[in-house]
C-alpha cells in the first residue's frame, strides 16, 4: 500500500489479473440516443455473473484469504449483490459461506444466494439484527467478513472496471457511476484519475438516500436516520472510511435523482438498450438523461451496475414509466347508465387514436349521482399532449371526465 | 453468384466489410446456465441497433444499390423490425424511405420507425393491404423494394452474424436460430456451413406459426392459413423462394416451440441474463431450456434475433411465465362474512412462507352463501409443491379454497 491512499494502483491491476477468466468483459455499449447533449455509452456490469459487479470486489478479497481463512470460511451479511458476489466467489474458490439475511428478505434472492452455494442464515428483523448475527458467527467460528465496500481489497475488485473503461476507450471525457457504500466509485475514481486524472468522475445517489452527499458537504462521515428508494442497492445509510476518504479525493462531484428519474431510466433502457437494470444499475443513466452533470458534448460512460430488480418491481416500474411520460392514461368517465352510452364513449377514445388497454365499468361509486355510473379507462397514448387532447375531445363530445 | 446457390460466400465477406462500422458486435454472452444440459451461449442481437439483426440484411441491401436507385429512394413493408432497419439502412445511407403500416400498427413502432427517418404510410386493413400498397407506390415512383427475406443481399446481410459466430467461438458445437420467412437462417446457416460444415445449425419456429417446418416436410414452399403466436416478428405464412431453398440444403432440423415455452425463455433471459428479448428473438432459448434440439454436452450458440417487444406485452409475458413456474398464484378463498376471517386467512398465508402482493375482498360473489364472501389473493410463492402446501394448509385450517 502507498502511504498516499488506502489501495495502490497495483493492487487493481493484480485484481484485474486474478478477474481475467472469472468475469465477464462485455464491450461497452453505445453510442446511444440516452441523452440529446452527450454521447452516452454503456458499461454494462448487469451483464455481469450474478447480475453485478459485486462479484468483481468479493471475488477478488476471497481469492487473497490465507489458506488457513479460506479453510474457516467466509460470512456476509446481505440481503442483495453482495450475498450472491460472496457465494459465487467462495464456491469458485471452493471455500465455504455463510450469508445472514433478514428473515424477510425476498423469496427470489434467497434462493438465488442458495443456488450459489452458500449457506443462508435467515435472522428474525431488519438488516441491522442480520448483521450484528453475523458478527457474531464469525466471531464463534473464526469466519472472514467479507465488508461489501469498506474494504480495500473489494475496493480493489472494483477498480478494474475503472481500468477496462479507459482501456476500451482511451478518449472517454467522463464516468457516472452509482454510489450507495461508495466501494464502487472508489475503486473507479481511484483508478481512473490514478492514470488519467483528466477523466471526470461523477457520482450518482438516491435523492431519499444521500449518505456521500451529505458527508461530503459537511467534511466528515454522517449517517443518515432513514434511507427510502426503488434503488434499493444503494439505500446505505453511512458511507464507509475508507470510501469516504476516497471519494473525497477522487471523485469530481456527487448528484442525487428522484425515484422517477430513476424509473424513466429503466424503462429507457428497456425500451431503447434491451437491458435490465435495478434501480441502483439505473441512476447514472437518470442523471445523464435529466442533466444532472455537465457532460453537454461530451463523449461519457455511464456505469450500469446491476440488473437484480425483482420482476414484480420491474412491472410496477414500467408502469409507473408508461404513466410519467404520458404513453398510458388512467380516465374516469361518468355516463348515464343507459344502452349505448359506452360505446359512443370506446368510439370517441378510438377515433382520437388512443388504444384501449382496460375498461372497467362500476355501477356503485358513491361519487356519481344514482342512475349514473363511472367507467374506468386504461389507455395507451403518445404523450401528455396527446392525454390533453382527449380529455378535451371527451369534453367536446359532452362526457364529463371525473378524474 | 456461384451456380450451386442464390449466394456467394465472398458476399458475406463484402457484407461484414460494409457492416463493420454500422452494426453493433456485442460479444457473446455465457456460458448461461439456461440448459442443464449443455454450455449455452447467447449471441445478442437484441442489443443490436434498432433492436434486431434486420438492419444488416437492410443496410447491406441499400448499401449496394446503384446512384440511381439510391436517388429514388426505398420502400418496405412492416410493423416491425424490418421497418426500423430499412429506416435506419436508408437514412444514414442519405437514402428516402417510404414504410406501409396497418393503420393498427402500434402506436411505439409507428413512432420508432419515425424517429429513425422513415416517411410512414399507414394502410387502412392488415399487412396484406399494406403490401399490396407499398407495391403500387413502387411501380408509382420507382422505389426499390427491401424484401424482409428473400433477397439475395440480405440474405448475404444476415450472414454476417453466422461470421461473426464462428469468428469468435472456433470450436462451437451448434447454432439455433429463430425461423420465420427464414433469411437469417438462411444467411447463418450457409455461411456456416460453408466454412465449418461439422457445425449443427438448428432451426426454430413458434407452433402457431410453423411455415417452414410444414413446407421441408412437404418438400415444397406451403402458406399457412393462419399464423398465431406471441412470436410475432416470426408470424410468417409463407417461406421465400431462397430462403426455402437454403433453408432445405442447409439446416439440419427445424423444431418448434409452443407460446408458454416462448414466455419462460423470457423470462429466464430477464431474470438470469438482464436481456429483453421479444417472442421471436427468444424461441432459440425456448428450444434450449425445453430439449427441442440434440444438444446434450454441445457447446451451443442460441441466437436471440431481437428484443423489440412493447413493455405492456412484457408485463402479461412476465406475468404469465410466473405463474406457469409456480412463482405467482392466484387462490380464491371462501369466507364467513365476520369480524376476524381476513386477518385469521392471510396468517395462515403467511406461516405458510407466502408473500401477499394483493388481496380482493367481494360480497357480491354469485358463487358464494348468502353470508359469506370470496377473498382473492395474488400470492408470490416457491414454486408449484410450495403452492399445493398452501391448498392443503389452508384446509386443514377451515378454509374452502374456490379455485
Amino acid at each position: 500500500m502507498s502511504n498516499t491512499s488506502v489501495i495502490d494502483i497495483a493492487e487493481v491491476y493484480r485484481a484485474a489479473e486474478v478477474l481475467q477468466n472469472v468475469a465477464r468483459h462485455p464491450k461497452l455499449i453505445g453510442p446511444t440516443k440516452l441523452s440529446n447533449d452527450a454521447q452516452v455509452y454503456l458499461k454494462p456490469e448487469n451483464l455481469q455473473y450474478t447480475g453485478s459487479f459485486k462479484l468483481r470486489g468479493a471475488y477478488y478479497k476471497i481469492s487473497q484469504l490465507s489458506e488457513e481463512e479460506k479453510k474457516r470460511g467466509v460470512i456476509a451479511c446481505s440481503a442483495g449483490n453482495h450475498a450472491q458476489g460472496v457465494a459465487l466467489g467462495a464456491t469458485h474458490n471452493g471455500i465455504k459461506s455463510i450469508i445472514c439475511l433478514p428473515a424477510g428478505a425476498p423469496i427470489s434472492k434467497i434462493e438465488a444466494t442458495k443456488a450459489l452455494g452458500a449457506e443462508v442464515c435467515l435472522v428474525p428483523g431488519v438488516y441491522d439484527d442480520a448483521y450484528n448475527r453475523a458478527l457474531e458467527l464469525q466471531k464463534e467460528h473464526g469466519y472472514t467478513l467479507v465488508h461489501p465496500f469498506d474494504d480495500p481489497l473489494v475496493i480493489a475488485g472494483q477498480g478494474t472496471i475503472g481500468l477496462e473503461i479507459i482501456t476500451e476507450m482511451p478518449d472517454v471525457d467522463a464516468v457516472i457511476v452509482p454510489v450507495g457504500g461508495g466501494g464502487l466509485i472508489s475503486g473507479v475514481a481511484f483508478t481512473i484519475k490514478t492514470i488519467k486524472p483528466n477523466v471526470k468522475v461523477y457520482g450518482v445517489q438516491a435523492q431519499g438516500a444521500p449518505s456521500m452527499v451529505e458527508s461530503i458537504k459537511d467534511g466528515q462521515r454522517k449517517r443518515l436516520q432513514s434511507v427510502a428508494t426503488i434503488a434499493d442497492g444503494i439505500a446505505v445509510k453511512e458511507p464507509g472510511v475508507n470510501t469516504y476518504e476516497l471519494c473525497s479525493k477522487y471523485v469530481d462531484e456527487i448528484v442525487t435523482v428522484t425515484d422517477d428519474e430513476v424509473a424513466a431510466a429503466i424503462l429507457a433502457l428497456i425500451e431503447q438498450q434491451k437491458l435490465v437494470a435495478e434501480g441502483a444499475g439505473a441512476v447514472s443513466v437518470a442523471a445523464a438523461m435529466f442533466n444532472k452533470v455537465p457532460i453537454n458534448g461530451k463523449k461519457v460512460v455511464c456505469l450500469v451496475s446491476g440488473g437484480n430488480i425483482d420482476v414484480t418491481s420491474l412491472n410496477r416500474v414500467i408502469t409507473r414509466g408508461l404513466v410519467r411520460s404520458g404513453r398510458n392514461a388512467s380516465l374516469t368517465v361518468i355516463l348515464s347508465d343507459k344502452p349505448g352510452q359506452l360505446s359512443r364513449v370506446c368510439a370517441v377514445i378510438g377515433e382520437l387514436g388512443a388504444n384501449i388497454m382496460s375498461v372497467e365499468h362500476k355501477r356503485n361509486n358513491a361519487s356519481t349521482d344514482i342512475g349514473g355510473c363511472a367507467v374506468d379507462f386504461e389507455l395507451e397514448t403518445r404523450d401528455a399532449a396527446h392525454i390533453a387532447d382527449l380529455r378535451k375531445g371527451l369534453a367536446d363530445a359532452g362526457f364529463t371526465v371525473a378524474n
